[in-house]
């Protein structure tokens, strides 16, 4: 029996990236959340100490920051791409890379035609996310693109129902066909190639997903983020897997009959915890493998 | 030398109440957090654990909700009132009230022509709060309403600089005649009145608050919560004073010159820890008395 | 009719400041949240945007710094108290300055004999504070410090009742007479002067606290808070005013019943929001002017 | 082509139990987030809004609040494994459970011989947690167990260097033999069993953790976390796999020389964001099979 090191990766996490664009009087902003994570061969820093193989931290984040300078005029899924494959291809004991990026939205001051030039005002709570692994050289080259949003919260008030259920002895739950149904969700979509419209790709994605939520009447929280992920993979080829995670964020009728006042549905009380937690993946049945397109840097322990 | 009750209030805090308008197939939503403080003459639960006089914050609770069906028809402003008004008129120990509530935005899923009637997603991160202060009875009745708006996050990538401060022998901060400027502003603003066109209000107020920022040249963030503050008396006679708190929250240059990198205020460092955080007050001269408006009940204690 | 500049300070919030003390092999730690607000001659700022009075914020944090070396030897109070006469006597605009301070909770690693010399795990939640004011010279100088703790979170499964309470048409709550209490205080205990033996105060008062609140039989957290408020103006002659703020963390008795399976008190929910929120003050009847010892920094507004 | 359902999983999340021993005079207490994730037969619900197979969420919650009375006499890892093994052996569609639990630690209040019957502060910011997969019948029954520590945040003022790492252009960090190393540790260690005496491993492991991370001179994060892992292994046979996720924490020496002050690694700026991030797996070489002993509910998005 013998001891060893297995699966391990380490990088610089949540560094804070604005980047303004001011070729014009116009500007334009990117506000981003870029953590890195390399895989390769450092086994002897672990077992001896030894860094010789070690890119440090600190130069990871140096190299975002100038990446964010010259590699970033595109979407956040490109300039990932060009980060990841920095490491892989020009840190020698790097076999692979991950990018994690949160970019956060704003939006022009509306003053004047088109909003002001240089101010703005942040919107979300959503975020836009892309996670980015490249790995290996030559032949056994594999880069993978993971498009997503997250904290996209909605709700509807009607169009949605919930019966038909499982019983058993701690079943207490009334079967009901109008409720209130709200999430905040997670959707990462894995792209089958590197050669995509990105923004134009996230746009399309984004407006299937809340108007899938808006207008499929609603048997299941598990309906709809299935309705959600095939209305991705038929709109756009390039996508092969979509997975989602949505908190059923429970809203409660109030009680007030009891003070003789009749509330159809009208008044809720927003519930913190428990969340119900729906979770799925929808994927086409010849999607290409998925390697290690999903291993997770800040999620890698809960 | 004896041991006395000194200022007190209880109540019930961040009620989470969502109010759907079901009137029309096309439904409206209102989401909000509400809290209730009582301050009367409560001493013997204090002194003695006698709660007779005692209203339970759960019953504070059952009225919030109960309200929000029955008076909750209008703005925020409105609903508090009503709140704060039952709790001093129709609860004997009670002399006066304070409600806090922080509304959150939605807007509707855009599919069809002004969007899906019962489906929404979240906006923010800001926030619209009320916090309405009533006291007393008769000639000694007092009712005040402080709008506001927090959480909202401003940034300029020009237009701002900050120089010809005073220097000591610790100061080793460079001027600068071009900088980022970004805030998440909190802003509250006293009405003297409680006949407002309180959603007007809102609106024209908000506008003022960011127009103001993108458009005055800044010296300092100080100058621009002034120029706010003096922009609402302005535009709204019913205001009398507007207090304002604004974390500045730094964005560092990066230096890349070190990599032979030109960086013209292109990349930042979004620092998170510390802030520079601007309070200021801005009031009319003739202001009338603003008694406990400003008493907190969440923020009483840091 | 005119527009004038109100009540405003300002300063640099939350600076993470660690002190190691390494005069021995045996290190000592102190690490803490710093956050500084002057306040004075600063008008022609806001009004003009002329900075010649303005000590950049920037400057008073090298000053934590600095005197996080040279001024910090003691405790959090005489720390904060160095720093705000350092900027009331030494930089000419400023007339007074407020210093909030948080200390973080840490011991020693549980190897050898009384623990590790240099290493430390953290506590918590709870962490210790101190607001120190300096303001005025000449015989209008006011120093005052208030002490506290915060996030001190509390529980005793019995021992608690809450009965004999108002009842009013909205009114559902059943009086209970055993129930858990539960809640994460904040108090804050204002001195009458500044030569106090700060540590071993603060030491006692801690102790009364948590003491108190297991002790008492409780008829309600207002008698709760009385009793500790007392308990504190009672051993420490030195204090003058205790400021408490005291959510009830609700825990509700899980319905099993429905199941068969008897609950006597054994399983609880505990909820997040909403929560009761109890404020109180307890003061000598001869306590001398607080000045501007409670207008808070952090807390200003909401 | 076709679209087709992948993995997938759904469950309540963070059940807020807290559990009272009170037996005799001497209460107990044991304070746990819960959360349940089902697998098993369940495509109807997601592909056709069937939700015949589907066991509600609310039925979930209500199995771990009626557990937390008759399943949880002993530690958390009993209790998650007998709500496990009941979801999958009492509930038909469903194939396999994942239960996460993070257990809150409270102390009991000072007073008397061994503190207080029955009031306690609670302890942290560390957490224990469990989580606990059970799966398939008969032969291909597989249970796992994952016990853990999180969020357990540790200092050392020397005792840890950095130096001699691989260096490219972006490198400007400057190598040294004495620093702050500082991380809040999350680790969980995998169980070849289930029949383990739970809470002595947990309580050998988490001083195997701190201690080693005392007494073991660093030269990187990465070596402190394999001598950790390794420790653990070689103390607990039970033990077959560890992982770790551990943010560096970074302290920055604070420049005070350009004040003539000399900062001996005295004065440190701790710094929120970014921070390094080291993950790690050390394992036995003939650990059985993990299956889905660390798919999670939680982090499954990030």
């Amino acid at each position: 029996m013998g001891i060893v090191l297995g699966p391990n990766q380490y990088g610089k996490a949540e560094n804070r990236v604005v980047r303004i664009y001011r070729d014009s009087p116009r500007h334009g902003i990117r506000d981003m959340t870029v953590s890195t994570a390399l895989r390769g061969d450092f086994g002897i820093a672990h077992t001896e100490g030894d860094q010789s193989p070690v890119l440090p931290t600190d130069t990871q984040k140096q190299t975002v920051y100038a990446y964010a300078r010259t590699h970033c005029e595109g979407s956040i899924e490109e300039y990932g791409l060009a980060l990841a494959r920095h490491f892989v291809d020009d840190v020698d004991p790097v076999h692979g890379a991950r990018i994690e990026i949160e970019e956060l939205g704003w939006e022009r001051v509306p003053v004047g035609e088109g909003g002001h030039d240089h101010a703005w005002t942040r919107t979300g709570p959503e975020v836009r996310t892309a996670a980015v692994t490249v790995s290996g050289s030559g032949g056994e080259r594999r880069e993978h693109v993971v498009g997503g949003i997250k904290d996209l919260v909605l709700l509807k008030s009607t169009g949605s129902e919930f019966q038909g259920f499982l019983e058993d002895g701690f079943t207490v739950l009334e079967p009901t066909d109008d409720r209130v149904m709200a999430t905040s969700l997670v959707a990462q979509w894995r792209f089958a190639g590197v050669e995509v419209a990105w923004d134009e790709a996230f746009a399309e994605i984004r407006q299937i997903v809340v108007a899938t939520f808006a207008t499929q009447h609603s048997k299941a929280l598990q309906q709809t983020l299935y309705a959600i992920g095939q209305g991705i993979l038929e709109a756009r080829p390039e996508v092969v897997e979509v997975r989602m995670s949505a908190p059923n964020k429970h809203h409660f009728v109030y009680d007030l009959a009891r003070f003789g006042i009749e509330n159809n549905n009208e008044v809720f009380h927003a519930d913190d915890r428990p969340y119900g937690l729906i979770q799925a993946t929808v994927a086409r049945d010849d999607a290409p493998p998925a390697d290690d397109a999903w291993v997770q840097q800040l999620g890698w322990l809960g």
